[in-house]
């Protein structure tokens, strides 16, 4: 249908709810945590951002992720996945059994400083770190370039500052790297932006993922461009999770169902269960006793 | 920042809230209505759709749409416009002032005779009879082509079919098509591939306008597509008004603030004042009482 857009034949979207999404909610039962992610990796996803190891007095609802991580049951194919703030979250998550570990630093030193409470050499000292653990346990690492964008408190960013921390990380052994929309400023000529300026660096858009939110509608516009430029793998949370609970409406990740239902429409295909999907975002609603942003889970498939 | 995406070095929002919104909703006092209007005006939009003249009983939330033309102040440079179904309702409209008429017909029978209890040959000559009425008063028509996308009841609408249609209307005498997602069913490879039958007959995308609603999250994504094909008008509702007031979160037309937002970024200069509409979606929540699906009016600009 479509002579004149160009778009990848495949796609990888990575599910981050059970991480970025319930991260922002009140704590949930561990087996309520295991049962979502076991019905997530029965959908055909096939990476799961299980949770995170940070400290449990910050982040009260990621407490136990080592727990969700032993009771939950490996599919084949799936690569289960955790964020780690430091070496010693990563030797947690290495004992409790990962497929991959994920660490973030801002571009925004203000953003890293009120996020991490360190500077940005400091933590990709600490990603050094994790790299070389996780080096010796055969378990990749990737990095989330955090306010690639733009920053709530330092304003917009420009990609030569994302690409520039990027390229440090990947100097200090990092084997991928998302750009990540942290508070929805990013639109589709800074994605455009950012694209070109890794490409002029060799880093080519196939290679990085997006991890986009919606706080201001320009999720699904931004990943369309992307994908018109390359861009294959994109983290998403099932039924938008992850937008602020203290402001109804307010948006966080892009929802997985509409993502799915947008690339595969777009011939990206993503090979996971739309309906199944729906299924897990309307239970999700139920559980957390709130609306969720999604729209597919609402209006259903055409 | 973008060298390889091309967009329009300026936009037209054309808002839909005092008509397409409003319809769905309780009725509110017209006193509200020609506020909401006057408003709407002040920001800078060129194009509202202040009502429409279909029988109060089948709408009785546009009752009354003689009296806020009546009521509005009316600001130079700005199309007040309102929706017809037929050549009486052209009457009262004219009797009661308007810059431009809006005629609908779906590209779907079936959807043509649920919604307008008409067959589309019906709908085509009612609509040459309000071209004769119009022109006489020297009033321009557009007519909106509905379920040029998609039909819930039949399924895809081929593009095809939206151009036969669309020539039908222009043979009948309109002056300008606005093609309509009427209930969300385009996603932008669907958008692609109506702009290019539409060039291919002769119908240049910058002669046209988008109707485009939220349903199923890919709004903007199509906007911005259209938009890279040259589409410079598009239909949008303040705050995002028009979604089913019984299906919390489903959304219906884009939100203005989010549309203007997003044209804005892409140097698609919309020339509307942003701060002041994300005001009036904020003023309309309390009104309404109940959430919007607008994003911009609940995070701010970035």
């Amino acid at each position: 249908m479509t002579a004149t857009d160009r778009y990848p034949a495949s796609s990888e979207v990575r599910e981050v709810g059970p991480r970025d999404g319930l991260q922002s909610e009140p704590p949930i039962p561990v087996a309520e945590r295991v049962r979502l992610v076991d019905a997530l990796a029965a959908t055909g996803l096939r990476a799961i951002e299980v949770g995170s190891f940070v400290h449990p007095e910050a982040v009260p609802a990621m407490a136990g992720t080592d727990e969700v991580l032993r009771a939950i049951t490996r599919r084949p194919g799936v690569r289960y996945r955790v964020l780690v703030p430091n070496v010693r979250g990563a030797q947690l998550a290495l004992e409790a059994g990962v497929d991959e570990l994920e660490v973030v630093v801002s571009v925004s030193p203000t953003h890293n400083a009120r996020n991490l409470r360190m500077s940005v050499d400091e933590s990709v000292d600490q990603i050094a770190g994790v790299v070389a653990l996780a080096r010796s346990a055969g378990v990749p690492v990737e990095a989330i370039v955090a306010t690639a964008f733009g920053c709530p408190y330092e304003g917009p960013i420009g990609p030569d500052r994302a690409w520039a921390l990027a390229r440090r990380l990947t100097d200090a052994g990092v084997g991928g790297c998302s750009f990540a929309d942290t508070t929805g400023m990013a639109v589709p000529t800074s994605i455009t932006g950012l694209l070109e300026v890794l490409a002029g660096g060799g880093l080519a858009p196939s290679e990085i993922a997006l991890h986009l939110h919606n706080t201001r509608g320009t999720g699904l516009a931004n990943l369309v461009v992307a994908a018109q430029h390359g861009v294959r793998r994109f983290d998403a949370s099932i039924g938008g999770l992850g937008g602020c609970p203290f402001a109804p409406g307010a948006t966080g990740n892009i929802p997985t169902e509409d993502t799915v239902y947008l690339l595969d429409s777009l011939g990206a295909r993503t090979g996971v269960d739309l309906d199944a999907l729906i299924a897990i975002s309307l239970d999700l609603e139920t559980l957390l006793g709130r609306t969720l942003p999604g729209q597919l889970m609402r209006s259903g498939r055409p």
